[in-house]
């Protein structure tokens, strides 16, 4: 698009930059179309960490086709270098429904490395705005899915970069915080988000079918159920 | 070790983990040194983030054994996949002395990233120490290098991990904050530091000498000077 002003041709590519925490679940896909929503340039980042369920990545590609995103990066490092998580060693996934405390799901600092990569891709392509799919709802229990960890990182994001001395400054959007999974789901499905693209499950068969049973399995359906909308998973029961 | 207790035989082994940041550099050497010195069971960490002075890795092996770290770790990753440095991309190493600003060798938010690695990695093994070597005084104007940056970092990782659920905190200890570099070498020095195991130039040659002319040397030939120590770096020139 352009426009003449003054016998110049001027260019109106007036969208601005934005990067987008894509993991290829049912969260970070309504991020994501939200963000393409909102009139974001978006540049989805993933991670190839050493986690169980690496389908999610095959998914994060797909749905940054279906949303149209601008970019789709994926950094890899191997997290199972030290373990600590049911998703990064070879503890097992636990099936018996969600318990009070921090799950053997969590990854330590999961989050934290996520975004600090998030923002080195912002600030060398000229973005200021993140996009990231955490919920203090029907979440699992993570203590990097906090809105005072998102606070946090924010602060320190903009200490750590050049947006301080340069008076601009990072925002960290996470519009779900504050939404159930039925209204993720609900919202993304008005956005267009194809939930058949995504993967939730901790513990995939070698045919990539959700196990139905681990936490986010059981939040994912529970979601579907409560939004009254049909779940598109495959379930190997 | 271990003592005998009321017929039990009790192993004392109370040393207390610790994860390094280790780059292979003049200060991260001297922060190991300080950490082994005060007692801590140091499990150093490295990066392969795409750098141009790679032989820093080396350097991180020789220097981790020298001074007897517990553990010595390389994670990798590529940051040349957006750049935005003269560390990460074919930008040229600036060599005509120091400037005010951030230089283009600043790499984005890299301490953010490094650090987000230490605590994951702290939080698997049970370390609740973190050191870094970063230095607000003769240092390149890094806005990740800052006090105000550590500080907000380490408020994050605790609200980021299990920390604060669990009641504990994470530390982060920058002991050359304040120190000058020929301060940093003189601490080195009487801590048995072996600084010609270690490499500062941005842009070694083929045969890995120093350049001896951009910033990182200017700052560590200066520092030895300063200090009235010999500089025992084989320099191009």
């Amino acid at each position: 698009m352009f426009r003449v002003f003054r016998g110049y041709i001027i260019f109106m590519n007036k969208k601005l930059k934005a990067v987008v925490l894509l993991s290829g679940g049912l969260d970070s896909a309504t991020v994501l179309a939200h963000a393409v929503k909102k009139g974001f340039d978006c540049h989805a980042i993933s991670f190839d960490y050493g986690q169980r369920h690496r389908i999610e990545l095959r998914c994060a590609k797909r749905i940054s086709r279906q949303l149209k995103a601008a970019d789709d990066l994926v950094i890899g490092f191997n997290l199972r270098k030290w373990g600590g998580s049911a998703l990064t060693s070879s503890m097992k996934v636990p099936k018996g429904g969600l318990k009070s405390g921090i799950p053997v799901t969590y990854v330590p600092a999961r989050n934290t490395i996520f975004l600090s990569f998030a923002i080195s891709y912002a600030e060398a392509i000229g973005a200021k705005d993140i996009f990231i799919g955490v919920n203090s709802l029907d979440y699992s229990g993570y203590p990097d899915c906090r809105p005072q960890f998102i606070k946090a990182f924010a602060k320190c994001a903009n200490l750590g970069t050049k947006a301080t001395d340069e008076g601009w400054k990072f925002k960290i959007h996470a519009p779900l915080q504050k939404l159930t999974k039925a209204q993720i789901i609900r919202l993304g499905t008005k956005l267009g988000v194809d939930y058949s693209l995504t993967n939730s499950c901790y513990d995939p068969d070698v045919k990539d079918r959700a196990c139905g049973k681990c936490d986010s399995c059981r939040l994912r359906k529970k979601g579907f159920a409560e939004a009254g909308i049909k779940d598109p998973t495959v379930y190997q029961i």
